[in-house]
Order: structure tokens, then sequence, then C-alpha cells
């Protein structure tokens, strides 16, 4: 509780190394739109993926991984049930459970999945765009705020303290970690500090797959900071930013690259994930802040 | 019914423009391996893509989008049921939908899956290579002109009056528009002119995705070309066109880049989506002319 | 029987010829995550991928195309009767059959899975790390050997002779060529000599797919080698070599241009599909080897 925004910047490094030290195995429950994408980037920051969706051995490989994460991006009732044996799996075992909610609102459908898994499994961290956690928070009057899987324009234009605000109900109602991504980037937990990271580029809206990366880079950090046996809220908390601070620096570079070759959203894509695997050093470039409770 | 092949171009370059604005959403059941592409092709193009295949959620998805995509690259009896849901929902909300029938005539599940889809849906547009167009028309006898995904070399020899006069067949069944994809593009409906688009290279031939990019970049155009109410079969018809003037440009730019680099299928596919990406015009590159009735 | 291994690499050399003019259909029912890249790979090489993988046309697929490839990554109840299915009309065809047991022994229904499919099917050629080796072979006491889809530190150890000892164990039980695939490569079959092969580099490790790419143009040249009407078992050992030598040598050259370019592992992916579409000789940079029995 005692972070000032000068001294995060310091505590998100040593997750860097403790993550390519551990090699994490992360089962991922995904969608099949980006899942060759969530897979290289978790190789490029030094996780090993896993993608397990049969109901026939979903429990199975959730109980030797170091983080599960679920993702909603093309579910189906077959893949639903995989979900909740995982979860219930990884619950059991102590394994820390990472919900990207995507679409979440914009069907019935997405919506109901969500609430249940939500419901009947503790997940240590969600990860969502604005218009998918208002969706999470506003259940029965969500229908209208999500428009397929990106963000709605009405809803970017919410302030900082909103955001927090609905990231800290959420995280009350679920007792995860909470984070809202986007221009600047929100984390909160039910209590603690929420912090803000405001590393990144626009050009990541314009790559299919940058959340759902970011999903599964942040169940990487997840599982790093479960290895450690005391202080898990801040180490979750610290681990969690340093996924976002990662993330956004490697999108910075990737766009730099990105203008310097005349490229588009494909190179961008290659690039970010070049940049990953590359990534040696958190504490100069990132820009994070923590807000006091 | 006036086009004239110098005055088309002209009408071309004002959908590129609507398209970026409209920023349509494109729902999209497509196949497995190709739709990431699919994905970021549409995103380069202006578009939104949302993939969903769930038969809870594809009346629902299909009818907040702008257009429908229906790709039978890796079909199965779950997903064709979601394909005729989310079909009856365009239908019913007014939506185009965009068929790309993948393989047809390879199996007879295709075949049989094609034909239920278009006796009981209205498509605004068909795309295929001459090899799955023929499967389409020549029912029963289908069979053996489809060997796999790929166009057939013996098919490839037809005369582009043979190509006009087999779209123009399959339109008039279907009252589609009819998209036979090649060297040179054919595009016709039951009436007015047939098209021609000459932009391209054999390159694209190489790279797995080019066929379902394009079926995907015309289910773009066509939904921006529904917004207009009057001059519908214009619209489309143009649209369709800059679309393929649009995919054909972007293949030969990418040649380009690729050659110059050295490289191959790989560096073909970025750089074709690349190219989409940074597309500001169809005017002075574009090679389509009018067959008059 | 009588290679010598200064011979060698000089019978690799047509494979690569007889591949790119037969430009085999290769049928994959493979997993979601690197599909893309196998259909890349493929269509690099020479040959025609075609994904298929519903029980309604699996046979009728398998039954038209040159290879068959079966990878575990993503299986699941349906498609695993599909896998049946095609492999029973392969075997009926007298099509060469792949087998890529992807992350077999790391849950029981992998094991008991790719158990079943070698049971009741003949296949040409299996390949798989060593971890995924050793639990095919090591039945019932497999649940400890392999963690989600990566070979193990400690099998990586096993020195050579005892890698040709596991591969013809297994080679011995299903009458299949088996090649374990590493830092080098072995390939044995029941009887003849066992054949190494060192080229690759280890950044193969840091891409997802290098070895469904690998599994899959093993499919594409034991295609090739089964038109030949004389010599099967030696134009399968030669052909299988000439894969393991291309993919390696392609490997080589994709992290040459990484590391010149300082890109990373997404970059490497491209560089290495990029360096199989020009590949065009594979005398000079072979590194393989006989093992005399």
């Amino acid at each position: 509780m005692h972070d000032d925004s000068s001294a995060l910047a310091g505590k998100l490094q040593p997750w860097l190394a403790r993550l390519r030290k551990a090699q994490p195995l992360v089962h991922c429950i995904t969608n099949y739109v980006t899942v060759n994408d969530v897979a290289n980037l978790l190789l490029a920051c030094g996780a090993s993926p896993v993608m397990a969706d049969a109901e026939e051995e979903a429990a199975e490989m959730a109980a030797i991984a170091g983080a599960l994460l679920i993702n909603l991006g093309t579910l189906n009732p077959r893949t639903v049930r995989s979900m909740h044996l995982a979860a219930a799996s990884a619950n059991k075992h102590g394994i820390p459970i990472v919900l990207d909610p995507v679409g979440v609102g914009a069907t019935s459908f997405r919506s109901s999945t969500a609430q249940a898994l939500l419901q009947e499994h503790n997940f240590a961290l969600i990860r969502g765009n604005i218009s998918e956690i208002k969706a999470l928070v506003l259940t029965g009057q969500s229908a209208g705020t999500t428009r397929g899987v990106d963000a709605q324009e009405s809803d970017l234009a919410d302030a900082v303290q909103g955001r927090i605000n609905l990231a800290r109900e959420l995280a009350r109602r679920t007792n995860s970690m909470v984070v809202i991504s986007g221009a600047q980037d929100v984390a909160a937990a039910a209590n603690g500090p929420a912090l803000l990271c405001s590393n990144g580029c626009p050009a990541m809206q314009a790559v299919t797959g940058s959340g759902c990366m970011l999903s599964a880079l942040l169940a990487a950090y997840a599982a790093v900071s479960y290895t450690a046996k005391d202080n898990k809220e801040d180490n979750l908390r610290h681990a969690a930013l340093a996924g976002l601070a990662a993330m956004g620096i490697c999108g910075e570079r990737a766009n730099t690259l990105t203008e310097e070759q005349q490229g588009g959203n494909a190179s961008f894509r290659t690039h970010l994930i070049d940049s990953m695997y590359r990534l040696d050093s958190l504490e100069d470039a990132a820009k994070v802040e923590v807000v006091s409770e």
C-alpha cells in the first residue's frame, strides 16, 4: 500500500526476469481468430503455451499449468463446458485464472456465459475494454453497450476516475483484479491502490488480437506472481502492471518500426511480438502511476 | 447501365472513402485456417470484424452487423446450422450476405451445404474461383471438377466470355451478384453489364487466404453499398468492383515489395494486408472494364 | 541399404524437384493454433493444402489426397472421429498418413487417442519431439514425461543412440518410419539404417508451429515418395530425410535473416516460410548422415 509512482517502475522489472526464468505453462481456452498470435506472444515473453479445449482433457491440462486463460472470443457450448471444467480444476489446485470476456454484451449467449463463469469460479484477473467491463457490471442493461468486439466511442470518452470506479465495482463483486485496457490502462482490486499505465499506441486497435495477447500476457505474469508465497495481492498487482507496461512498451516500439518501414497493421503485429521477444527492460520506458485510494 | 470503361474507375473511388468512414461491422462465419488474415484484412480496409459461429448467438450477431460473410472452408454440422440461423436473420433485417463456397464440388457435404444455403436464403454476392462456381452451376456433375480448394488448370483455360456466361447463369438462378476471381476477375448480376477487373498477380495463389480475404472485403463493400437507399443494384456492382480493384492493386504492390526484399509467400501476405491498410486511391491503378450485354 | 553419408545428400535433391512438380494435395486434420502456418508452409514447398475435419467429408477428402496429416494439437471427440474416418479411407486407397502426436502424454485423452489411431490404422510416418515419442513407447508410464506440448529438458539430454533405439522400438511396433525431431533429428524404420539430420537452429523452439509445419512437410514428401512404384521403403526414407534437411536449412536461413534484422520469433516464422518458398537446393547445405545398423 506504500507505492508511489516514482518507485513503482522499479518494482516491475524483477517480474520480467522471473517470467523468463520460470517459463510457466499457460493453458489457453481461447478463440480461433487470434490463437496463433496468443501462442507466439506467450513464447515471446518466456512462457510456454498449451491450447486444449476438449472436455476430456480440460481439467487435467489446467491442473499441470501455471495459469489458465479463458477467452470468450469464439465460444460454443462445447468449449464453454470445457471452460467450466478447466476453471474448477484450476481453482482446486490454486492456479490463477484470467478471464477475457471478448464481446460480452454483444449477444445474450456471451453475457450469460460470462456471468455463469464469474459466479461459479474465482478469477485472479479480468481484462476487457471499457465496453466489455461495463457490460459485465451492468448485467441486464448490457445488450446496448457493446457492438461486436471493439470498444464503443461513447464509452471511450469516460474519464479516468469513472473507469477506476467501474473496475473497482467489478473487483468487489468478483474478488478479482480488474484491468480495463485502453489509451490509459486501469487496474484495480477490491482493495488497495488503483494503478494506471499510459504506455501503448492507437495502432494496437488496428490489429486483431492485441487484447487477446494482452490477456495471455497477464496470465503468464499471474502465473509467476502466484509462485511467491507471501504478499500475494501486492505481487499480482505489480506483476499485472509489469504485463501492462510490457505490452504497451512493445506497442510503442512496434509502432515506430512500422512507421519507419511504411508498413501497416500486419507488420505491426509482427513487430509487436518481436518486441516482446527482445524486451529486456521495463524500468526506463514504463509510464505507470498510483492513484491513491 | 450507362457505364463505360473510362468512366468506371472514377465511380469506384468514393466507395473506398465510404468504407473507411462507415467502419461496418462484418459478421464472419468462416474457416479457422485463414480467419486471422480475414480479421486483419477487414481491419485494414476500415471495417470491424466479428467472428461468432455458435448457434446460440449467430442470429443475434448477424442482426447487428452491416454484412454477413459465410465461408465454407472448414464447415461442420454445428457451424452449418449457425450459417443458416445467421443467414435467415440477415435476410430478415435486410443485411447483405456474401457466400464463399470454398472447395465446393470436392466433397458431397460441401456441395449439398452450398445448395441448401442458396435455396433457403438470398445472397447479395457469391464469390468463388472458376472451379467452385462451375461446381455450383453444374450440380450433380460437380464432383469431378474441384480438387481440394484450388482452381483446376483445365478450368482456368476457359475464355472470358465463357466465364461471364457461367457467372450470369448462377446469378440468374440465385438472384445474386456473382464474382469469379482469377487472373481477370469477372462480376455479373442477372441483369446489367458484366464487369472485369485485371488487377492482381499470380503470387496471390501462393498464399492461403487470398480468396477468403477477398470475399471478406467484398462483404465490407457490400455493407457500405446497402446503406445508400436508391440504386441498390448499381451501388452493389460498383462497390464490389471497388473491392476487386482494391484487392488486386494491393496484390500488385505486395508482389513488388516481396520481390524487392527477396521474400516469399509469408512476406507477401504481410505486404498484402499492409497495402490494404495504406490504400488511399483506386482511381489511377484500377484496371476495370465494362462488357456490354 | 548401401547409403553412405557422403552420397546421401545427392539422393535428397531429386525429391525437392519432384515435390514442386507433383504439387500433391495434402489433406490436414490439424490443430487450429498453427493451421495457417501449416497451410502456407505446404504452399511454400510446392504442395496444395486442404483442411477438412468434418465426419461428413473426412473419408471423401482423404480419398482424393496425395497424403493425410493427422495432428493431435487441439483434438476433440468430433475431430477424433474424423481422424479415424480419414485414416481408414487413406489406408484403403494406399495414401500415406503422417501422425503428429502433439502433447501426447500430457493428458490421458491424448494418449488414448494416439494409441487407438496407431492400433487401428497404418501410418507411413510418425513425427514427434523426444518427450512425445517416449510417451508413445512407454504407454501407461507416460503421464509424467510430457509437460504441455514442448519437449522436456531431461528428455533432451538423451544420447543419440538412445534416441535411435527409441525410434526403432516405436517403428517396430507400428511398422511406421519414426522421426524424433530435435537439435539432431533421428529417423528410423523397423529395418534399414537410421538417419540423422543436423540442420536447424534453437530459434525454431521459440515459434509455435515449427513441429506442426515439419510434420506437414513430411506428409508432402511422403506423398511424392509413394508415387514411385518400386523401392518404397528407400524412397520414403530419402524423401523424409529431404524434408528434414529442407526444414532445417530453412530454419538456419530464417535465423540468419532474423538476427540481421534484429527481429524476434514472429519475424522468424515469416522468414522460415519464405525460405521454404525460395528453397531450390538441398545438396550443399544438408548435414545428413547414416548410422549403420
